[in-house]
């Protein structure tokens, strides 16, 4: 599925030969900027998920071999959801961490990013799920993510023009 | 592959239709004991990778969001091999763990490890490597890791038999 506001285009993209999913997403930032507000908890608690849910850091320890949990609501419907997952890798071009949705504990997904620099202050941004299951990557697609990515990313956006990133 | 030795079969197998390799062994031995040879590491230096090599762990932190870096050799090559990752998970009855090989820094695999406890003193265990391409689980596939996998569970075994463990 491709979406584009006015701020940018979104491509969220099932691979089909296997379970992963693959988004690309064009910035106005340097590589550096994208690090910052992937790897900073208080960046990242302001731009990440839909526009409805407030986010709040348990723990978060952003280097190679750290480890991060966050817990996002409650929302209109009362409920919290939680996340939790380990820092692989944690570089200046690059981050690989594992993410799992505390509803469902036996799911892992594994999230390789980069940046590609395309010069005068854009970035594009690539990331990569890997899922432990058809099924898992089927249920991600499924529960609405398009809409926190796309949230997300442009409220991302918001903070970038107004160079608070 | 299929391979038996005096104290058990392990069967490794890729898994067609998502890069991955499965690997089933049995052990007489307790899930708790398993779950002790993977996360303790002075018991698991003891007994992982071939017979030919020696390991030293450079840090590791068993626990959900720890993480870990082990070195291989210097082997009859001279040469050494460094391995890290983090622990996703760390429960009685799982584990999940990130590992890439340092040698290839941008390639990584998501392990999860299970325990089917058999009864009479005796586990099945399963491990489920999903890697990142189908390159980088061939190119495992390739590496000799039989070799490595094999001589480790019989080292285990014999841990386990002398009451190490």
């Amino acid at each position: 599925m491709t979406s584009t506001t006015s701020t940018g285009t979104t491509t969220i993209e099932a691979v089909e030969d296997m379970p992963s999913i693959r988004i690309v997403r064009d910035f106005a930032a340097t590589p550096a900027q994208l690090v910052r507000a992937h790897t900073d908890p208080e960046l990242f608690v302001q731009w990440v998920g839909p526009n409805s849910t407030t986010m709040t850091v348990d723990y978060w320890d952003a280097r190679t071999g750290g480890s991060w949990r966050y817990v996002d609501g409650p929302g209109a419907d009362g409920e919290e959801y939680a996340f939790h997952g380990c820092f692989h890798e944690v570089r200046e071009d690059r981050l690989v961490q594992t993410f799992t949705y505390e509803g469902y504990p036996d799911s892992v997904a594994l999230e390789s990013m980069w940046f590609e620099d395309l010069g005068q202050g854009r970035t594009r941004m690539h990331v990569h799920s890997l899922f432990d299951s058809y099924e898992s990557r089927d249920g991600m697609l499924r529960s609405g993510m398009d809409v926190g990515v796309n949230d997300g990313y442009a409220k991302l956006d918001r903070l970038l023009a107004e160079g608070s990133v």
